[in-house]
């Protein structure tokens, strides 16, 4: 978890990383079948991104290499830089090394330093190191060797004809740290990335995209004509990223811009950077020195599971129940037949008796719940529906230390979308209330892009 | 939920999708900025590549209309069917459509039937429609309409210069059903898949790849060098592909050749096509008439999001209990601080007494529990550790009508892949107790490529 607090300074670059044309290809027939997400493409244009860079295209190709003579030499005469995933491993038909450097008109070169390095590895696990992981161990003549702390296949860096060829390995865990400490500076030292971040992010929620850019437009009019301003919408919260890609406006006038906006948002600006809004609830939760559990039955784990992507979260987060059954409401939430009975599984009445009944099973400060059918009838919320009465899906409830309440909430579209908006309005609502407890802290100071 | 009982055999078809070449172009600044995963993707590359069809590429790029009109250029020059995906709805940098039509020299016609769904739509969400929207009953004049049930942008199918090109709106759940029901039979009539299913797939799980390939060599030897096979580990679970791509084995035979394959790998054998461990595990339980419950500890919720992926669970999966903190085992699992005390919180017993105590507490049938630090130190499973004593990092336990027990996992790797691999060893560990119960049914009949 990384706090909104460590962000960065921009620079002044002396070149614009957003004109440098940078492509990315990515290698695999197991992309190409649907077998794996292209994980590389998220996280890569997400790092060149923050540093002012647009990917200006991603090619996915098949493991055979005419494809990728093609595809390569192609990229290579338009672009700048070029990165390639995947394709570096020991076996026969990873043979991206060989056929790049065909292109690129280079020898590759069997270096030592690699080899020990992958016969360690091997001792280290216990395992037999097979002939064919030596592959590995060839190089560009002309070109530097990316260490690989996760696996056996270091990354590749070339310098030629005044362009950048990066050629990393395609495991996630091998390939995103690689990029972050090795690949993101060197491309900042030769000013194909900004420095530091290209924006600041503010992250919203409980407010619609349009209503959020009307209320900041006052904001963007006085700041003229040098700010760039994006929106970003999910499902329940709103990024907005102000930058300025002429370099007119400073690191510092970007951060006093945001920190207008987040001022002017109040209640509704969550944090600057990219922090979830289960993390930034953990964060608030570990100042307060208070624990949270939750209770759901209509979203299938989906809530509990956001309290457990990041590290840490351990100490505060007690623990989820998730129902899949209606009979389980009575035994996870301690909730009365007689309620059910009286109020119905879905309601106001149910949620509040499953948050409370949590509270006092886990032991915990906070409880959220959540109860209710995600199959919403599309009505857009407010029309009748058939026996006309309002179509109410889902009930969220929230136990703090100050009290209980529980609310409906109705939303349109298909049952995963509802899902994730019914989550993210109960983790909203948990951290409005953290924000109010009195032992909460100030909103911090606004820094430009968190890179959380 | 698709049962794999419910396969399509396979056709004869006089032309080779394997030789149509196919290009993907995924439009969208969301995507290159890492904002959105490129769904499409790996929704489009497994359709087709279920019918016979591998994608040749797939591009991503801007929204800009000179790169749109390069890329489609080179893809029309190049391919036979080219699919595009986004730059279909109402807004100014929707420009897909007009720039395409420029590119194959036809005009875009208003298309009144469209204007009337786009309007119908709106009345029944209550909602204003703006001008901007009729942008989307512009249509190629020689082209054909397909029909959007979830959204405004309709789909378009031209085909010209002997060949076709599909546009599809960016959503998902637009795009997905668009795609299933109105693309593939129409790409299926004109030979460009098959009509049927391409492969048999034989989903496997507590046997290694390399294991998996020794044991079904005799099998594929007898087949002959028509058959062709392919592998992809998952995480603890190997799925086996066999298919004939020159058509010389029928459907039938690889039907046989694949009835072969699930009778000689026995209990490791899981189910024909795609269906998930999880759902494997719901459909036995359905059949038993038994309940199920999940406890865990160490993977934040992952195993209990296993059983909430699919419809209709909810009967057969009471509830899963997730915890936290260390606390939070006493209070989900009815575990006594004396039995932690005295043999560690992640120990043997410990996973045990919280598999119980949750089939006492929900009233399951069957209840799997994880228990431990998925945080594993890397030393090849059985290598001593620093203090001299096997790492062992997770305890699973299973509790059924027949009986409890707990063992323990230990894996290498990072945190994330520990997590999934310790889940599926759970739920293969289910998978393989149901299978054993008097009421399981028998191994189903091998039917080619359940399209689940």
């Amino acid at each position: 978890m990384v706090s909104a607090q460590n962000s960065l300074t921009v620079s002044s670059p002396a070149l614009s990383p957003a004109q440098v044309r940078y492509e990315l290809i990515t290698l695999g027939d197991e992309l190409l079948l649907g077998l794996t997400a292209n994980g590389h493409l998220t996280f890569i244009g997400a790092q060149l991104g923050r540093r002012g860079a647009l990917l200006n295209r991603n090619v996915t190709i098949t493991d055979e290499a005419d494809a990728i003579a093609v595809q390569f030499r192609e990229s290579w005469s338009r672009a700048d830089v070029v990165i390639t995933t995947g394709g570096l491993g020991p076996t026969c038909d990873d043979r991206t090394r060989e056929v790049i450097a065909e292109v690129l008109g280079q020898r590759l070169v069997f270096n030592e330093g690699i080899k020990r390095a992958i016969e360690e590895r091997f001792a280290r696990f216990g395992r037999k190191m097979t002939d064919n992981n030596l592959k590995q161990a060839y190089v560009f003549e002309r070109g530097e060797v990316l260490p690989n702390a996760n696996g056996t296949a270091p990354g590749l860096w070339v310098e030629q004809d005044g362009k950048v060829l990066v050629m990393l390995p395609g495991p996630p865990n091998e390939l995103n740290p690689m990029f972050i400490d090795q690949v993101v500076p060197r491309l900042a030292a030769r000013g194909c990335l900004l420095a530091r971040a290209a924006y600041v992010q503010l992250r919203t929620a409980g407010i619609g995209e349009s209503a959020l850019e009307t209320k900041l437009q006052p904001i963007f009019e006085r700041a003229g004509p040098s700010l760039s301003v994006a929106f970003c919408a999910h499902q329940g919260a709103v990024d907005c990223r102000v930058s300025s890609p002429s370099g007119a406006l400073t690191g510092s006038d970007l951060e006093r811009i945001a920190g207008e906006c987040a001022e002017s948002l109040g209640d509704d600006f969550v944090v600057y950077g990219h922090d979830s809004l289960a993390v930034v609830c953990i964060e608030q939760l570990r100042r307060q020195g208070k624990t949270l559990a939750v209770v759901e039955i209509a979203t299938g784990g989906l809530l509990t599971h956001a309290f457990n992507e990041g590290d840490g979260a351990d100490k505060f987060f007690v623990g989820g129940l998730v129902g899949g059954s209606a009979d389980a409401k009575r035994a996870l939430g301690g909730v009365s037949a007689g309620l059910i009975h009286q109020h119905g599984a879905v309601s106001e009445a149910v949620a509040l008796a499953m948050a409370t009944g949590a509270a006092e099973t886990l032991g915990a400060d906070y409880v959220l719940a959540v109860t209710g059918f995600a199959d919403v009838v599309e009505t857009g919320g407010t029309a009748p529906s058939a026996a006309g009465k309002p179509v109410v899906a889902i009930f969220i409830a929230l136990v703090s230390p100050a009290g209980a309440w529980a609310k409906p909430l109705s939303y349109p579209g298909p049952r995963s979308s509802v899902k994730v908006r019914a989550v993210n309005a109960a983790l909203d609502w948990l951290r409005r209330e953290l924000r109010r407890a009195p032992r909460a802290e100030v909103t911090p100071t606004p820094r430009i892009g968190a890179m959380s």
